[in-house]
């Protein structure tokens, strides 16, 4: 198979490479928008060639989007004009309703499979790439319903080729359950180095005299906004209940503190133990 | 030198690992309130053997309590009690200003120093001790102008010879900045454990599928309440502060959202971001 990359970033270099792995690919394909990312890339040996979007369309069997989720939204529909029958495009967006519905009425809607592999890191560009990104972990695959059987079949075999876990999920249950278990992450970890920095500045904390403890809380906060306000862009309402949600529990901590009520904190974090069950 | 680690858990399991290790240890002794815990500490080979705290302050020259801080606060005062003049109490509490007063006025209070190693996991008891947990890290040592000038060096060789760096601060401006970079991580990962746990009860999270992201920043939720409980309640007025600077941060991301202002998103993630140059 003839796949071409379209971003070769943290996602892109890293799918690159576990596909790179595997007897599935004939020729590695990359396109990136900035010509030192695309150099780069080749360096690293993500891909073996860089052509244009045009020639990617014209010379691959399967196109994967790996690019922020505006950039999906903006492409997607661009690539279904120009795209033949035995071609398939994936994305590997963060978010899926949005995406699905810049498409949903396209006439080739069903050359497309939309996917996110929950899997990343605090990281971006093609130095960020990393073997084995993938393996073990799970591949969202979104309104399967409404891509051909054959296209459906090629995202199955890219996505088992790189070891990942396939699991159907409507759009909009993923964007709320993406909500709650990756872009709520990020803000948590934006906000608490936002709150840890204004001490800093006071002089009232020392973030490098952290333990592993903060560190590991906070890694998201490293996430670049090119990447991430577009997805709180188009997961806006999901993620505002999430971030409420997480309010309320935050102001159960709050009002046992302030009423001195260490039973019921003792209860809550119990409670809140639990997460080692369901991870 | 003849030490006694009181409390075979994480933090003294790890800590005697780290001893073992070194020069300076002759004899590693070992207390522990759990018959479980103390036999699994010598089957580990964490200590060489198991006292009472009574055999422990008459045999050892140095005493380290790594019990959660109530129990510190409780042990604190009796061990000073029956200290002798060679003899040294290190605690390796959280907190700090409420240990630093229960002996503030005890007459012994020079054979005390007062120690807060910032290292530490998720887990808990003596199979959770780590080879290393600790080399690399920094410990915070309060108010060492009230501990005599011995006390002070055996507790700097202790420290030095598990590869810690020693910084030393004052016990208030220690538990502010706990509160900031260690407490607030707690309630963070605690909250955004409930979060997702009652969208999972509603079926629209499957914290499994998560991808590494929300596993790192939910991880210290696995922590437990008899440790952390007492840091909460001894570290209150510092942690309730800390918790109202992370909502005013969250609620800096909600108004964006809620306005839809994307610009002002962008330049909040800019500004978290910046934490990459502070740990």
């Amino acid at each position: 198979m003839k796949i071409t990359v379209v971003g070769l970033g943290l996602i892109g270099g890293s799918f690159a490479k576990g596909l790179r792995a595997s007897a599935l690919v004939e020729e590695l394909l990359g396109v990136d928008t900035s010509p030192t990312h695309a150099e780069r890339a080749l360096e690293l040996g993500l891909v073996d060639r860089i052509v244009t979007l045009e020639q990617a369309m014209a010379e691959s069997d399967t196109v994967l989007l790996a690019v922020p989720v505006d950039g999906i939204v903006a492409l997607l529909p661009k690539l279904l004009d120009a795209i033949r029958d035995h071609q398939t495009v994936i994305d590997l967006g963060s978010t899926k309703v949005s995406i699905c519905d810049a498409v949903r009425n396209h006439p080739r809607r069903s050359r497309y499979v939309a996917a996110h592999p929950m899997a990343g890191t605090e990281f971006s560009g093609p130095d960020a790439a990393r073997d084995g990104l993938f393996h073990g972990k799970t591949v969202l695959l979104c309104e399967l319903e409404r891509s051909a059987p054959d296209a459906r079949a090629c995202a199955i075999a890219i996505f088992e080729a790189i070891g990942m876990r396939i699991e159907p999920m409507g759009a909009a249950l993923h964007d709320r359950h993406a909500a709650f278990v990756s872009h709520l992450s990020h803000v948590v970890a934006y906000a608490l180095s936002l709150a840890v920095q204004s001490e800093e500045r006071a002089g009232y904390a020392v973030p490098r005299l952290a333990g592993g403890g903060f560190t590991s809380t906070v890694r998201l906060a490293k996430s670049n906004p090119e990447m991430w306000v577009p997805i709180f862009e188009q997961n806006r309402r999901e993620l505002l209940s999430a971030v409420e949600a997480l309010n309320q529990q935050i102001q159960r901590f709050k009002v046992c503190l302030e009423k001195e009520d260490y039973t019921c904190l003792r209860d809550l974090i119990h409670e809140a133990n639990r997460i080692k069950e369901l991870l």
